[in-house]
Parts: C-alpha cells; sequence; structure tokens
C-alpha cells in the first residue's frame, strides 16, 4: 500500500472555513472541479467530473465539524477505487493547517506520481481560495504534464 | 519505508535540457535553491541552503545522460539523511516526462507532509525554468504553510 501526503497552511483563516470548503458543493466546485454535485454531508455520495476525461464518485465516510473530513473512493479510475481521502484540520496561529492523505494505492504507478502532483495544485487551489476568495477549479486549474 | 512521488512533463524540451537543469550547479540554483554550491557530477557531493533554516547535501549516486539523476542525502535534517531522491526522465512527444521519487523515508511524519507538497512547488519551479528561461528558486519559491 501506498499514500500520497501533503500539507498546506491556510493563512488568516479558521478551520471552520476549510471545513465549509470541503463538505459543500459550493465549496467544492470553487477549487477542485466546477462539476461538482451531490451531498458533502456525512454519509453522502459526491461527484466530481473532469470533462472530457472522467472524474471520481466519493462517499463522505467521516465529518468531524471543523476537524476532519474523509471520503472513500466508490467510483473512478480503477487505481482510485477502494482509496480513502483524508482531510485533518487544526489551527496553528494564524494558520489553519490543513494534513491531507490520499490512502491505500495497491501499487506506486505512474499514474499515483501524476495524482501526487495534482493534488498539490489543488491542495494550493483551495488555499487560495479560502485566503482571497479565487482557487483554480478544473477547467481552470493549472496543467502540469502532457496528461494535464 | 514511505515514498513522495511526483510526475511533470515539460513541454517542448528535450530530457537533455532537464537533465541540464539537475546536474549543473547554474542550473539547480535556478530552480531549487539560488544557495547550490558543489558537484553535480557523478561521485560529486551537491550542497543545497535555505537562508535561514538550513538544507541539504547530497552525494550524486547514479548519473545517466538525459535519463536519469540519483542522489543520497548525506547531511541535513534527520529525517532526510540516508533517503535518496530519484530522477528520471523520458522523452513522450512534445513533452519530457520528470518522474521524481523522494525514497526511504522512515516514517510517514507531517514533515513528509510538508515536503510532498514542496517539492511539487520545486518541480513546477523546474518545469517553468525549462519551459521559459525563469525558475522560483529559493528565496523566490511559493510559500505553502507556516513552514515555508
Amino acid at each position: 500500500m501506498a499514500d500520497i501526503l501533503h500539507r498546506v497552511g491556510v493563512k488568516g483563516a479558521a478551520p471552520e472555513d476549510v471545513y465549509d470548503a470541503l463538505t459543500t458543493v459550493d465549496g467544492l466546485a470553487a477549487w477542485w472541479t466546477e462539476k461538482t454535485s451531490g451531498d458533502g454531508g456525512l454519509g453522502g455520495r459526491l461527484e466530481f467530473r473532469f470533462p472530457p476525461v472522467g472524474g471520481f464518485d466519493m462517499e463522505v465516510v467521516e465529518t468531524r465539524p471543523a476537524e476532519r473530513v474523509t471520503w472513500r473512493v466508490v467510483d473512478g479510475p480503477e487505481e482510485w477505487i477502494g482509496t480513502t481521502i483524508d482531510w485533518r484540520l487544526r489551527r496553528d496561529g494564524d494558520y489553519t493547517i490543513i494534513l491531507f492523505e490520499h490512502q491505500g494505492w495497491k501499487e506506486p504507478v505512474e499514474f499515483m506520481n501524476h495524482c501526487s502532483t495534482k493534488w498539490a495544485t489543488y491542495l494550493l487551489s483551495l488555499k487560495a481560495l479560502v485566503e482571497t476568495g479565487a482557487g483554480a477549479p478544473a477547467p481552470h486549474d493549472l496543467p502540469i504534464s502532457d496528461w494535464h
């Protein structure tokens, strides 16, 4: 098993602000992909789409307000199905620290390298959204390679 | 053991161009940190500094022109010592694909989350350097959190 890890700090923001951006469709659509639908509450299902290449369906398996959100991937690329995406939030001085883990990849395939870098860019989009009001969700996301 | 993985594609560039940015002091200083010194050739030692917080010393343990560069960390933060940083390059259409792995972390500590995100930003700096001639090496790097 292999995991993707990331950490960013959102300046001048409360954990509640980041939590909202992780649990509401409007929030998610403003930093990850504009094509977000579903229900970000506990037990809900979220659909993230990235036209024309597909997307991911997540089941929300844990929510602790302002502290933690966990999704399980239930549909999408084969390598993603059954993996979990875990967000932990905490306040540290003037920052909200986001600890991100995409856990349970069966093998460290090249697609995992790509997703790791791409997650970093989306975390920076989330940080920008909460700090400035403007993120860079798909299709306005930063291209990093031939795989977009 | 745990690894940090990344993948970026450098558009309109040859693997030789990326290889130069990984094996020459001028190249490294233009995307990672301006305070780079030493020798990037096989068997050489490279010193990367990030004032005021310290840095890393690497031994160059593998070089295959336009294909691969591997460093072993011989000095720096305790979590980094003994880890390896591996770069694989290949041409794919109009891109040079960079597969990056920072291998052999003893434990997935929070500092590893930070370094993973930070590596992504430096890989994007390397990509920008080769594509446009201008990277964002420290101290001009993108701050991602309270840990810089």
